[in-house]
């Protein structure tokens, strides 16, 4: 069994390193360590073609070996996202806020890292380069625990990357530690490290997520489920309605801001269905409607009938439960009963309706005309992402640097002391 | 045993309502409920009363006895500590950022309560109304579960509050909802409600705050173990460094933020331990001092040495561990080990030890010759706590109002997609 502890303690003195390092020296480890993936992109596909056969002879899908191949194009788009992520200013020690007390002692609030963050993830090896590119850019060491899938590339990349970063004047090797034991108790000793640990996330599947969530006693973050929904307000422009719902559905339907739901106000059903089933069903996606939606759509193919299960699906695929409401306050009520908190969206072009839903619905984006497919830290400008979280606590929404920092108080004075 | 699913449900259902409330509203409840304690004051005295006979009836401590007791002064303390938090700004709504994107969609991050809070604390009733009025001001519902020691105390006033909660234009009582049951089972249970609860904050003691942490699979905030250090540098004025310590130490022995830890430089421990041991000896601390700090204060009564289990112990009492270093190097690695991140102080007029000092101890709040005892919600400004964060997820250090908000983006268009 691999030395968790041992992991845990050298992350955790890498971090008190790398929390002290200057924005330059973290910008020219990480141009050097995307140098080192393109000069080792060889060794790197060699390891990955170990993975690649052993998942070839478990019969796994064309769609899995799609998301686990790693080629000459793939190192390089690893590499530019490294290089791009030096280029992003250092948040550390940013100052935000600053007050002077009655007592002449100055409080500055100043940004600084978490830590040491353990990232539990999925089939992708391009997730080992990224996370600690984002990792380490926001002064933390990291402690990967990839999927057995992609062990030999997770290896060669980690590998890759921690000679890199042992060149330099510091040796700062332990900003990045792969666990290389997949088992489930790995993960199960993981996530009780609060010694060492001060946050983890993770980034997979639902079952990988509440896994993780159920047994944690480090701090976790949640991420990446999605049951979003547009509503269809009576008031709405249907050609804004419609692009809405073809961009949310099929622009790509694997992914967490993806739309599951629609709700249609029944003032407008009769006239807006039959064009969003067009539109829709033109791309090959099944509805399941209820009752009233399944009248205004009589006769038409691919229409089934919802159940209640429907609505708190995440298809994640070709298929849209549609909710017809009598009002507003159905709508939201509706959305906040089935939602995963992540992003809602409602087309109207009454104000006064838009500010209520945005108000009122409990998501971390809400859209007032606008796709759901935005919900992204590029797409939101932060350069960057780690995931996207649906909890309500430290971060919501799109992750990017930001927010993989904590804060501190410096307190200065003149031998202040309390009466 | 007591519907738990049911008043998370409730609760859930208030947050939605209290989430939308006006400032006025909320300022006005508050007002409201602070004016029916003090209607109500012989009742909850009268049920108090009770909790004090069984107390009694155990023999617990007088200073246990005084921390349970509630009469017409402490009820009138409570009164006015809500009408105090009344008086604080809404945090609700805030506008923490906008940025408009290249494709005229505008994104706004606004400050939204977390939702439903559930908080666990131990004997004092007070904690009752304090965390009502703070969970309530920042538009939060609350369940409250209370130790068994105070548990006619706690109804009574959850009772009074509720009444007066309800009696506005909306009934508003379910924004807080006292366990009644006070068996271990009943916190197991909360802490697993995940569908209903945002986010736990115990409230107590080490093994409380322990058991809270390792079970619970909502997201928790760890507060209150301060194992808080002093370092006297070899360049720190005595005539700073001796009332901080004294004040750190002796001000009031039994909270987070009293110091527990001295760490004194060698350059200056031959003259600073004598003055120091004479400030404290004063006060009846005992002195558990390491080879060379026991050989500077030889022959002098009440010193002992320490162990090492002596550095990773908060006393919370009229005890002081000592320990000498040759470095401010081995002092900020000694703090980094035994420090619980809580509150942290240098003693210096080298203006760049003190900078090394604050950037590189990894602790809530970082102190240049100021007194630890500062760390605390009022003494910044904040008008209010709900106790200090040791943990650096979501909130570090004093909680106040804004520490119980998350936020939300609100997307605004004109029919944007993604390409």
């Amino acid at each position: 069994m691999e030395d968790l502890s041992g992991i845990g303690k050298r992350a955790k003195a890498a971090s008190f390193v790398l929390a002290a390092l200057e924005n330059d020296e973290k910008r020219e480890a990480l141009m050097g360590a995307a140098k080192a993936l393109m000069a080792n992109a060889s060794f790197i596909i060699a390891e990955n073609e170990k993975d690649m056969a052993a998942a070839r002879e478990k019969g796994v899908s064309p769609a899995m070996l799609d998301r686990l191949v790693l080629n000459k194009k793939k190192i390089n788009e690893m590499a530019e996202g490294m290089r791009q992520v030096a280029s992003l200013p250092d948040p550390n020690n940013e100052l935000l806020e600053t007050f002077t007390r009655p007592n002449g002692m100055v409080i500055e609030k100043r940004r600084v890292p978490v830590g040491v963050i353990g990232i539990i993830y999925e089939s992708r090896p391009n997730v080992t380069a990224d996370a600690f590119a984002l990792t380490f850019r926001s002064g933390n060491a990291c402690i990967l625990r990839g999927g057995s899938d992609a062990i030999n590339s997770n290896s060669a990349i980690t590998e890759v990357i921690r000679e890199s970063l042992s060149k330099g004047e510091k040796d700062l090797s332990d900003a990045v530690i792969l666990i290389k034991d997949t088992s489930h108790e790995s993960v199960s000793e993981l996530v009780k490290m609060n010694r060492y640990l001060d946050l983890i996330i993770p980034r997979g599947g639902a079952g990988l997520i509440r896994n993780v969530v159920n047994n944690s006693t480090v701090p976790v973050i949640e991420t990446g489920t999605g049951n979003c929904h547009v509503y269809v307000d009576k008031d709405a422009d249907l050609e804004k309605a419609v692009p809405i719902i073809v961009n949310g559905k099929t622009q790509r339907m694997g992914v967490c801001n993806a739309v599951e739901s629609l709700v249609v106000h029944k003032d407008i059903a009769e006239k807006a269905l039959p064009l969003i089933y067009a539109a829709l069903h033109e791309k090959e996606v099944e509805i399941r409607g209820d009752d009233f939606s399944a009248a205004a759509l009589q006769g038409r193919e691919g229409v089934k009938s919802a159940t209640e299960e429907d609505y708190g699906t995440e298809y994640l695929g070709p298929v849209i439960s549609v909710k017809t409401v009598s009002s507003l306050e159905e709508a939201i009520d509706h959305i906040n009963r089935f939602s995963t908190h992540h992003s809602e969206c409602i087309v109207t072009e009454n104000r006064e309706s838009a500010e209520t839903f945005l108000k009122r619905v409990d998501a971390a984006c809400v859209y007032h005309n606008v796709s759901t497919r935005f919900t992204d830290g590029f797409e939101f400008g932060f350069g960057a992402e780690i995931g996207i979280s649906t909890q309500k606590i430290h971060a919501r929404g799109p992750m990017g640097l930001k927010e993989l920092m904590s804060y501190k108080y410096e307190i200065r004075g003149e031998g202040q002391i309390r009466p």
